[in-house]
């Protein structure tokens, strides 16, 4: 029973949706020895059928998103011909969306379909992102839709590019222990800055691996325990200075769930401003 | 017929897979009026239960993925009682992995799982990304997993911070006519890099774009067709030069299907090293 176990995730697009979904199944199940083949922009049959035969002869599961539906057809008669156990992510719920919008599909692969406005929106912010990243232009800040504020090794960074790929401008700005921060951060729209905190433990376990990447020494006041204690205090005052700062914690979330709990803060926040236009929380 | 209509998405984690799968699916049903409402975190019933008796009010449709098996029930009887249309995008998908896998879940929301390895590798290229970018760090070029090439506004920066996502440690380099590229480009491992091309009607167009929203005047050398011409000939006759370098095509192309095709280049390479370790094909 020691034989290896592949899904085949094949796609007409990207299979980025399918990919993530099988990751965030496959979560459930932790070391499962299961390995993930991705057959991205697969288009017609001809290049489907190959990746079938080799699924069913090694007994892999095919998990398929393919939105032209003489290809998804094509993909049910040969699963079922070839006996292969496979699951259509997303085929039932373009049919039921059908349904519910009283709409005939388009049919088209989504990655082919015209660049829209949001999407050049999107790159837009994502440059933002990079080019406003550690503090390198505060004048940008209050042109951002968000200003990220923490220590070293709270995830401004990759926060920033995540945020960004959703279509908004995400500034970010370290916390150095005793540099009081730039005048633009008081000049930027107080309801747009975030402040982030993290356990002790884990941002010296964090910054202690930082270091031995570096080849630096683990002794250095950057991963120090008191230095670290004196850091994120001098952020937590700051934090209490601007109670209007919703203030969010990282500790031992991931990225993602971070980024959630900032967008479910902005999503209040544009609510309360409906309903006290004038009013600073 | 002109209501408005909603579609409820409900995870007990980031939604982004539900959000992912819905948009794409939705992408196939253009200017369908229909507005997404994200419910992230849902995690117990007293939460999910006014979200549903709202759908059921307002007539939505219910998407949900939900992990814990207590809630996902709770879900499918409440829509079963309240009469919602609802689909479970991730429930069927971790039954059947379960039964294919010949194991049990562990009903823990994907987002509370513990922090991994490859999850700071993710982080780590990311910082990488934002820090090579635009040429800023030729050094960093022979660390980069790839190194990509091309002239302003060919996607270098957005490309750059999606494949890290990935964990790939990604180097970007402008192509500016008459400037020959740094020393560093041709001494890092060559079959790394990859050109970006795109064609001359779109550049010219996103330019004139990106000059109006910084109010310059279009017909700056910029964006002005002969100078265009000129630069995508400099940086062509650069490709043709290095013929190991893979040459992707941007135009009309989404950022995500360009990050899929340079990944089917580098997986064709690894293939190939594999099969002839020492050629330079």
């Amino acid at each position: 029973m020691d034989k290896a176990k592949f899904i085949d995730v094949l796609s007409d697009s990207t299979g980025e949706t399918a990919e993530k979904a099988v990751r965030a199944a496959l979560l459930q199940y932790p070391d499962a020895g299961v390995q993930i083949r991705l057959h991205t922009r697969v288009r017609t049959p001809e290049v489907a059928r190959p990746v079938l035969e080799r699924a069913a002869q090694e007994g892999a599961l095919v998990v398929f998103t393919v939105v032209s539906p003489e290809l998804r057809e094509f993909v049910h008669a040969s699963t079922a011909e070839l006996n292969i156990e496979a699951i259509d992510l997303i085929g039932s719920l373009i049919v039921r969306l059908g349904t519910f919008l009283d709409r005939e599909p388009i049919n088209l692969p989504s990655a082919m379909l015209p660049l829209s406005e949001e999407y050049f929106r999107r790159i837009e912010a994502v440059e933002f992102a990079v080019k406003s990243d550690d503090g390198k232009e505060p004048r940008n800040f209050k042109r951002a839709d968000i200003v990220l504020v923490g220590v070293s090794r709270t995830s401004k960074t990759p926060l920033s590019t995540l945020l960004a790929q959703r279509g908004l401008k995400v500034a970010n700005l370290p916390l150095v222990l005793g540099v009081p921060p730039p005048l633009e951060l008081m000049e930027a729209p107080q309801d747009r800055v975030v402040g982030l905190t993290i356990g002790i433990d884990q941002l010296c376990e964090i910054r202690q691996a930082r270091l031995r990447q570096l080849g630096m020494p683990s002794e250095t006041n950057y991963a120090m325990r008191e230095h670290v204690r004196q850091e994120l205090d001098f952020a937590n005052r700051l934090f209490a200075a601007h109670p209007e700062w919703p203030v969010v914690d990282v500790t031992k979330r991931a990225i993602e769930e971070t980024a959630v709990i900032i967008l479910e803060h902005l999503k209040e926040r544009d609510e309360r401003a409906k309903v006290v236009r004038s009013s600073l929380v």
